[in-house]
């Protein structure tokens, strides 16, 4: 079929590319004239205005949006003039659910019909498919159907659930409608939370392994510093990258996450060239937010979030607060 | 090779078999005589006693135990009245790492090697592959290294790690060599934190998707009750068994764990024949207090941890400390 | 001066009891007759309407309100209509400071002053003194300061702040103006917040010292159960009360809540009457919330509040997880 | 009575000094032969060596430690061949209680008793009194118990506990024998763990309250930074120093803790001169150790250790993991 695409940096160019592989046709916009012509030049139509996009539509009109959270209720506005009634928005991008709610409310009284798709796969989606998490009304979401089955991955050489058996899904091909407006992004969002927490375990685990030699370094023997009780527990080398590569065959922690660990780890063990610090997008705090409002306990999610917090220096006042206490009632001078 | 194989539970049993089908010859020794009557009619020896297990093996004879931790210094101790020097004793079991420092040298001033081999694989194993992380002496490891290639998964099917182009090492067949006495539990084990702080990410994730709904019904309005400020965000009822089987297809958070959490999903989406106390069997607490000796932060896998032992009904009397603070303080009567 | 107070419960009414001691005069309304008339007894000046409650004050009004959070707005609605411009309405309950902002923006278009009051003291601030942390705008805080002067405990016998000599606040007596209109409760929630987290703190030590006589028991050694490395280090039957008593005496931990903390433990060291659900009221939600908006790290305010979540079962799916992964991987069963 | 003192540094002296002034006497020895000087001019008895020393005392002597943890095991091992059969060696730094167990045999196996005493109050303590947390055989802990009644602070001003109306106790003087050997330093453990989490709690909240004008500024926007959905929630400017002291009057976080606080931020409420480089001296992790030994969940404690953990750096390569993963995956470059 033919869609819109509006927004074609590194994750919309890429879901056009796919889109176009699988036969579909792609109307392409973006204020960088530029990006719109790579894209052109690759089989697409490109738009240079949203009217001349919407022209080269058929009604009911698919138009997807793959843009930054905080432009998208601007760029839906605009559509709202220059779209139809029955046309179909799709947000793929990462807003908040919340905001779907309110849009789909606001969009229906205006003719319009919004998705919000949830789209995991990054920058290696275009090969490996891109996994869909679809939020809003059934007829639209069958209408746009072709465009998230050529956008998923499929069902790939991927084992199948052996519980399912009797059980058809097109989850099972990579793309899901996951129920009304929001429920997309909802999903999606808690996938990202996880997606922290899991990040934070083999953080935490291959540092661990890395400070397996503390035992050897003399360490300083002050009464600032708690000394280690069995060096000797603590002289081991290990060979980090290794071990990544090790685990994804056959343990219990072999994961796409890990793939992607023991690559960064086979390119430099060290990883020299970061600094750890590390920003998080949004996605992790609403799903933190989400749970305490709901009042579901997220100790593992939460302290991956925070993690990221004090490594962009947040924590500082919190740290000096400590400091400034063991010097009052100690006399503790801090360890330059 | 001829490999003596004591203990024939579960998992030594399968280890057998495995290597049975590569080729190799095991005589074996369980307690339990109908354990080895099994895999006796499947093609190993059988041996009714450590003397008769010694001599069915040619020095240096590589005898491995797959035994539960506590009974493993009880079972080499028998072994060191039965082998001779230059034999070579191997843990596959889920030791604490100290132990094996502590045994390898006793060992080794009685000519005996030892070896110890952190295993992942679980019930799976037999078909999988076992992930296998080892700590020792070269010379012992090189010997017993062809039993390790027929216990790992091999190269399968699993893609290449681009950066490792130019680095051959055994762990791309799932076997490893990690470092001196320990290395192979000490890996294991942090292999098995990281586990915790994975399915606990799962499980969080997963349960703020169950209580998508929580608006919905009438919630207590109560002093005692947080109020849902916004209950309208809270209206999902999400396929959760579904949404388990999307994410295996191109997300970010595909895993191992992922396909056995689906399958679990796909049996019963409830998990009704579950209560949700969860066992924890060393390795988790290990890590964490490894983590504690070295001064590692691993607040990820702390929390998995802690879930767990909150689970048992361990948290009991601080929580009843709280009520009482509050009723102290407050006069609030705990909710029924 | 002369104050009306709407909402007598156990915290309004002794609120009125400590201004009238004070030699403050209140006009009091509560839709509960009977609580009106107990203080009309004492001194009050008891109403039966909202007018009543107005015409027996003079302009500017100072009207108190001390409601549950859910139905502030309907009141304030209410004496939208019953006040004059001038006048000041005083949230002294406890609003999420969010509401606040609206609030007194609606009200300010209004012609009406509104205060909010953050208030700290529970049932014993009759004759310990309330502390207060109050928002809004400097004259109508400065037309209260007598009844803040009233509530607060005073200067009392704490001793003075030496780093404090040259610098005088109204915090000294125990009420201080912190900000524009929210102000007032966001230091409350943040106090509250704060509370929750030394709760746990105790909470878990207290736990732990309970728990110093594991090692006595024959406990269970089976797969399931992780062993204890060392029962001869867990033998102490610890005399908890006491040493909750003992800690108030010189020790670092000593605190108004570990005053509380003995004092309950003194009534039963068991705690039997206690069972462990442990409701959480809001405030430490919003802290939490408020510091994940931030971007500022908080994982042990967090932890505390989920210790509360869980100790209402809201971790139950999450838990099931657990033990539906151990039993597909390990084929391990939940222990009963 | 008379007792030995071996280490006169900044608690030991004080320490002295206290008992100096109600009355006993004190033999002092420390390798620093010039802070043995300074208390010989206060009124104590010099000695030069451990054998002065103990020719000084009468048997049963008495021998207090005020020494670094590792060291006592040394000192302890020349005394033994110093003391006599019947004396009392009394360690008052802070232990391990393991070791003290292992200690207590040991030298009771040469006829000498032991008592671990766990010493609260820091510089503060001369003034205010030392808690004193008691471990050993009751006959060696009622010989030395004057000493006790003169180092803690006594009853004071401190209000009664009402329950405990009927239940006298040497608590309510700020001593306490806790059982036998170890139970001191353990009961100082969990003490120092509990401080650890108050402390943590404090500073996490005076972080979210200094940062409540992260509105304020215009922050960045851009892909690698969360936005603040409602910065008009974010404009305080908290009077941080002054909200310290006030929550000391009538709060219910007022404590000991809040009191240096207000001290501290009285000083200087940016706290310029901390850096936020936090120590951590060894209970704070054998708190957790033993809440893991003993399967007691403690996520508050442990989280309130991690953070110290982190501020010493020694997250750095577990934040290095994660910014290679955002790399990788999603093409993320970290943020200067």
């Amino acid at each position: 079929m033919r869609l819109g695409m509006i927004g074609v940096g590194r994750m919309g160019a890429n879901m056009v590319r796919r889109l176009l592989r699988a036969g579909h046709e792609c109307v392409v916009f973006d204020l960088d004239r530029a990006a719109v012509d790579v894209l052109a030049a690759e089989g697409a139509v490109g738009a240079s205005t949203l009217e001349e996009l919407a022209a080269a539509l058929a009604p009911p009109r698919p138009v997807w949006l793959m843009l930054p959270a905080a432009v998208v209720d601007r760029v839906a506005e605009q559509l709202v003039g220059v779209l139809e009634a029955g046309d179909i928005l799709i947000d793929g991008g990462n807003s908040y659910y919340v905001d779907d709610i309110r849009r789909a409310e606001s969009l229906a009284s205006r003719g319009l019909h919004y998705l919000d798709v949830g789209t995991s796969g990054g920058v290696w989606g275009l090969e490996r498919g891109y996994c869909l998490m679809i939020g809003g009304e059934a007829g639209p979401v069958a209408h746009v159907e072709p465009v998230f089955q050529a956008l998923a991955p499929g069902k790939g050489e991927i084992a199948e659930t052996a519980s399912r058996k009797d059980r058809r899904s097109t989850a099972e091909y990579g793309y899901l409608h996951c129920g009304p407006a929001g429920a997309g992004h909802f999903v999606k969002m808690v996938h990202n939370g996880i997606e922290y927490g899991l990040m934070a375990a083999y953080s935490e685990g291959f540092n661990i392994l890395s400070r397996a030699n503390v035992g050897k370094a003399g360490k300083a023997q002050d009464a600032e510093t708690a000394p280690l009780r069995h060096p000797e527990h603590y002289r081991y080398d290990l060979p980090i990258a290794d071990i990544a590569e090790l685990w994804r065959r056959g343990s219990v922690v072999s994961s796409w996450l890990l793939d992607l660990t023991a690559e960064a780890l086979g390119r430099d063990s060290e990883l020299a060239k970061f600094g750890g610090r590390v920003s998080d997008s949004g996605e992790g705090r609403w799903t933190v937010a989400t749970a305490i409002d709901q009042g579901t306990p997220a100790p593992v999610l939460s302290a991956a979030l925070y993690q990221r917090f004090s490594s962009q220096g947040e924590d500082e006042f919190a740290r000096k607060i400590l400091s400034a206490l063991r010097f009052v009632f100690g006399g503790h001078e801090e360890k330059a």
